[in-house]
């Protein structure tokens, strides 16, 4: 997490154009932020985004990210006019160049050491649906309406990593089901099939997603960055390399403070205060 | 999907000696037909199977199968006298090529571009369950029993990619549950698990099958020939490959005439129609 | 199984200080037995449990494998006192020896032939979650207590393989959720979810483990060790590979004379007596 020459990005200073963002403590709230059109993405705010998070992999001030959409709706995904129409008209070069761009946002996101938490209303579709399935928890509501749409516009459902996440998320045969079809996944049935992790009131599903951020906030930030690199690393690794993986993993985090600060609250009965090191 | 010169089947044509085959429309349909054994494979059925599915990966007028069986169940498995007998008698050498060829059978559905629909009701034992599992959507009814019987008969549950498929279905520890206990599990427990991913009515779960067969061969097929793919090929992939997979395979897709049909209808508010090119 | 010199090790002469063991028929159970501290794990029990699935390895006459927990609990996890503390005062290459012991006892119950059935009730935490996790079937009972306490001591998640094998049981989302915050899990969500394959009384628990090992015991074990051995090692392996791998393993054992035993029995419509051979 940290380097020779540590680069700690004023990230709080940071002015997105394209979506909303505060901080708050340890923690910064993304907001897909044009609820006119329910949060779409265009080519700038992919960018922006990816840069964001880039930014967000520096910076020391920041423990966990919330990611939430504007009024009432998480993300509609790539808007048809703005993206979908361009791209139509691209040439080889340009389209792969577009598709590599919307896999890095996924990349960078999966390389934050900061957990992410959604908090998805309403409708979370497309690359929406995929930018929640990037993050570590989902915090939904009984009115979200989660969908794969790529297939209902000509595309594949194997978008920005869907088939290699989705899956071992929900299944194979449920994530088949989502990614052939296109169907709405509603809020209860999305908590059934694990892709939520708990359904809220519309009301206070951004708050509980915070207070859950920051709550991962105040843990012991090292040793957790270590289990969100360990769980994307380890989809493709044999059990055995995967334990041995973790043995040099957990020995490194067993030298942090964070780790002895544990244990001396624990033996003086107090709650442990973790600092991240 | 299609290469420079074209060897178009007529699969309408294909006449199989030990399943029930009709082609309505852009679906074919797949009918184990020995009702008075429950729909057991042979030698012969497992070989003509694996040559239908092998024929389908280049019959460019068939967009989606569906796998049945006739009188209310789907496959009791492998005979016991026309199969387990004779093998009990066979050398090493003839062995493995039987079971290579039955493992040929899953890998000639998961290489099929078209998307396998298996409408599920009464048994489906053996490698009638396996064939079930190499679909890629299974409806099923109250009345479905899934047995992985192979430990039933002496056999490990190890067979025909079994130990692959099941737990990236329904996880690790069911999986294990089914295959070393060969017990039965009940249509409403598989929907439960995401074995199934629709309870129907016994009456109309074939007819519902077809329907969502031929709604997924009015899709935009070479799209969703790729998601199958890809669903196929990310299992033992990072994300980070899996990603730039996907980026590939995305801008192929866009470059499709069903990605540009289905803008220009949305643009017109029209409903697209797809042509699968 | 066996070697050319087979080495048969009297299990049943195995006297652990650090735990109970008794063998009943061809199941031995193994009680973590310190119930006024919930069982905690000791770097000797490490030690000894270790050893006791080396040997176990390659004791034939134990064909299934019961862990449990006496007193109503499953086990605390490693203790505060006995455990963290020697470890926060521990130097780099002791910990790695540390962490790489525990690896290695989830080595060995996966590396062990036998199934291994864990009889869960109360309290399984951190290290005892990981004992559970590692087993090849998991009942439990309403009143128990998973918790993957690891960030609570300022841990990583990723400890003795957790990373790996929690996703592939109940999936990404929720493996996450249980890593990250340490929260319990009890029992019935816990089958809703897949880690608990069922869940028994209090009272019962123990007896339907030793029930359902000893009905394994008595199955085709030669051929459910093939199973346990397939399900560990194609975690990461592409299905093409895994129904080659599969058609090997299967064709070895169909020269057993348990699958002979099957048909024949079979055949004279009696019940098959499997004897792992």
């Amino acid at each position: 997490m940290t380097s020779a020459n540590p680069v700690t990005l004023p990230l709080s200073g940071f002015k997105p154009q394209h979506f909303q963002l505060s901080v708050a403590g340890k923690v910064a709230t993304v907001t897909l932020n044009r609820p006119e059109k329910k949060n779409p993405l265009t080519f700038e705010s992919y960018r922006e985004l990816t840069d964001f998070f880039l930014a967000a992999q520096k910076e020391e001030a920041v423990k966990a990210i919330v990611v939430t959409g504007a009024g009432g709706n998480f993300s509609s995904g790539g808007d048809v006019f703005e993206i979908i129409g361009p791209l139509v008209a691209m040439d080889t070069k340009d389209l792969l160049k577009f598709t590599r761009m919307t896999g890095e946002l996924v990349k960078t996101m999966r390389a934050c050491p900061q957990p992410i938490v959604a908090a998805i209303d309403g409708i979370c579709a497309g690359a929406g649906a995929i930018i929640a399935m990037a993050s570590d928890l989902r915090l939904g509501t009984a009115e979200t309406k989660i969908a794969f749409l790529f297939n209902r516009v000509g595309l594949a459902g194997c978008d920005m990593g869907a088939c290699a996440m989705l899956p071992r998320i929900i299944g194979q045969g449920r994530a088949a089901e989502l990614l052939y079809t296109g169907r709405v996944l509603k809020g209860e049935e999305a908590e059934r099939w694990g892709f939520l992790n708990r359904l809220i009131a519309r009301e206070t599903v951004l708050a509980e997603a915070q207070a859950l951020a920051a709550e991962l906030a105040d843990g012991p930030t090292f040793a957790n960055a270590m289990t969100k690199r360990m769980l994307e690393m380890e989809w493709a690794m044999s059990v055995e390399s995967a334990i041995e993986a973790e043995a040099v993993a957990q020995a490194l985090c067993m030298q942090t403070e964070d780790f002895s600060r544990a244990y001396h609250a624990f033996a003086e009965k107090r709650k442990p205060v973790f600092e991240g090191n």
